[in-house]
């Protein structure tokens, strides 16, 4: 008996869409940075300690997916370099990681404890991620 | 100046935990199968137009992770056969999925329209993964 799953074409759903840009180990670890507070290339590759080569891919994968934006900055005395930061897209993705995060910390969790905590600025307590299922479809993106 | 990042290791994240099992494409969208209930090799197979060998690795690693669970099943006149099943803690990563769906559904949305809408069994209402910053830490796993 087919399962009923094949009564759909699911080819452009939207976890598809979103894979065809994170799917990728590097490229969510340099989100990692980001969100972090990284933007400098040097930075991010002595954090992620990869090669160039895969870091300068990433990037541009990032960047053209406009989840980082490129930006000239210039220090006094130095040459104008170039750092990423996140645009608004790519804010967005920080529930996506934080639920990913969070699942790890549940499941495999480090034997000295999470490495790193995320608490509101206001309350100072632990953010969760949830599902809401009273909510109309809108998201509470100011956590 | 050095970045404040560098105070950190964070080698041992959750998020590269997570990472290591689930960071490749091939492997989420498998799960996305899951999630929508199919359990057959030749099923998977099937929807994911993907080669054999790469389903069976990624098979083989959410199986180790414990991810997914083979059981056996054998219907009339056919021989044994194995299936794939979602244990606890696959289950567990739908609102990781959920996220990442919404927000390539927000940024990037389909020209004819969400592909699937996960609605509250109870509400008949859409489901939105939030950030709750009124959190006690604890997780609401069911939506």
């Amino acid at each position: 008996m087919e399962h009923p799953r094949f009564l759909y074409d699911l080819e452009h759903c939207s976890i598809r869409r979103a894979l065809d840009v994170l799917g990728e180990k590097w490229t969510l670890l340099v989100l990692r940075e980001a969100f972090y507070g990284l933007s400098r290339f040097d930075d991010f590759a002595r954090a992620l300690g990869c090669g160039c080569g895969v870091l300068s891919a990433r990037l541009k994968t990032l960047t053209e997916a406009n989840i980082l934006e490129r930006r000239e900055y210039k220090e006094p005395d130095q040459r104008a370099r170039t750092e990423y930061r996140l645009t608004d897209k790519g804010r967005d993705l920080f529930p996506a990681i934080l639920a990913l995060s969070q699942w790890s910390e549940r499941w495999m969790p480090p034997p000295e404890g999470p490495v790193a905590r995320v608490l509101s600025r206001k309350s100072g307590r632990p953010v969760a991620v949830v599902s809401d299922r009273r909510s109309d479809g809108r998201i509470a993106r100011d956590a």
